[in-house]
């Protein structure tokens, strides 16, 4: 099977060594408005070469857009208006304005809104990786509005490279993602920023950054390019969710303020519950 | 040497396995107000025999305070009251309320004021590892405090363990750890409890939790006692700490419902630098 991957970065690329390691694709075409990132995939052997868009298209089997969210719609629509029977399958981590906008088109039943709950805060083809999809859920979308041939095809593929498949709306799967990836990303930002201005007076504090610091920061790495068009897409779910995080971080103040040991307690071994779904 | 480990848990626990394996021991005590942790420790072989913190004292060469920050000041009394010439370090997570109860204290020399910045969200002797404390730093107050005997017997343990010694004032540890691991944990507790609340209502959705929500939300299984005891020797630097953080949310907050991308790529790209600390 030909695989077109339009967009180059972490996503495109890991899927990339994956279709390679389990010969779900014979040979594999990268599309990337980047020219370094081509460069790059071709150093690689992320891709077996590179083509434009329109070029790629008429070759393909399959088609994977795996680009930035703000750039998806766009480029969906350029893929499917073009596209005969081709599979064309999207990794975006928003998916209610993706799935408005195609459908009403005609060549709906050829798309699959899919969404890899898989990722690094690590972005550029160089941060590929081999196992970035392996043993993780992938969301489906409208699993109705596409056909049985092209969601078969993309689940046949999520499945050889270790993923199982959830269906959901695209209205729930965007409220979930804000609170259990979209949320903590802005949380990690906000980190980052608050101890990186305490580094402004006191240097080599870093010195004692330990794992915990590491954990919860790691995040404030990731792309800004990508996190704005996330939250941009899905600032209704986002919203709340970051409201309800703000007034538990308000009400842990009022409590450390009032030195009110017995509330703070409370909340730390309610938080605790989050040990059956953190299980490692 | 016979050192004593009072406080079985996932530091004492830990410290004893990496003496052992060092061989800096040759036979180690365990204290600890705990039956269960006591019979645990044994089961694991943490430690050679259990005795009360008095009988443990007089035969010890070193003796470790490895309790939650509450316990400590008063543990470090009763040991240093009874201490001939054996050196006392603790390893507690706060360290300005310790150091300023004990620098008028006869036996002062004895005592070496430590924190290791080593750790998990686990606790009790079941969580003791044999890595915890490889590679990491440990943060010395008051050096000129304790006799040189005691400090380099100290620092030489801290080192056969796989650890490099930072010194400093009580009053920057405080400062410092506030920021980089304290208000970590706070950030953590409450994702936690923002994501069990929304789980109240649509079952699930952990379904869907990725390795970034894990990262910045396994703090929240830390334990309460202990994270109580330390917010509340810390409320000084905590505070400050905290308010800076809900602000940036606040901010934010503030750019998505304006839809300032450009701001919001602004704070990203600044948050992106904590690159230069979190290099892994």
């Amino acid at each position: 099977m030909t695989v077109v991957i339009i967009g180059l970065g972490l996503m495109g690329g890991s899927l990339a060594i994956a279709l390679n390691e389990v010969g779900f694709s014979q040979h594999i075409i990268g599309v990337d408005s980047n020219p370094t990132h081509c460069k790059k995939a071709l150093e690689l052997n992320l891709v077996n070469e590179i083509r434009t868009l329109d070029d790629a298209v008429i070759d393909a089997d399959m088609i994977i857009v795996a680009t930035p969210v703000a750039a998806s719609i766009g480029i969906i629509a350029q893929v499917l208006d073009k596209a005969l029977d081709q599979v064309v399958v999207d990794l975006g981590s928003t998916k209610k304005e993706l799935c408005l906008n195609f459908n009403t088109h005609p060549k709906r039943g050829n798309y699959v809104s899919a969404h890899p709950i898989a990722g690094t805060e690590n972005s550029g083809p160089k941060a590929a990786c081999s196992n970035l999809y392996k043993n993780k859920k992938v969301v489906v979308c409208e699993k109705n509005l596409s056909s049985d041939q092209a969601l078969s095809v993309a689940i046949e593929m999520f499945n050889k490279i270790g993923m199982s498949t959830v269906f959901m709306t695209p209205d729930e799967h965007d409220k979930h993602l804000a609170y259990i990836s979209h949320l903590s990303h802005i949380s990690s930002f906000a980190l980052g920023l608050t101890v990186l201005d305490l580094e402004k007076d006191e240097k080599n504090i870093f010195n004692l950054a330990g794992s915990g610091f590491s954990s919860t920061a790691r995040l404030a790495k990731s792309s800004p390019e990508m996190w704005n068009a996330i939250i941009a897409q899905n600032k209704e779910n986002v919203l709340p969710a970051l409201d309800s995080y703000i007034n538990y971080l308000r009400a842990f103040r009022d409590d450390i303020i009032n030195s009110n040991e017995k509330e703070l307690k409370i909340k730390m071994t309610n938080a605790n519950k989050i040990r059956k779904i953190i299980k490692e």
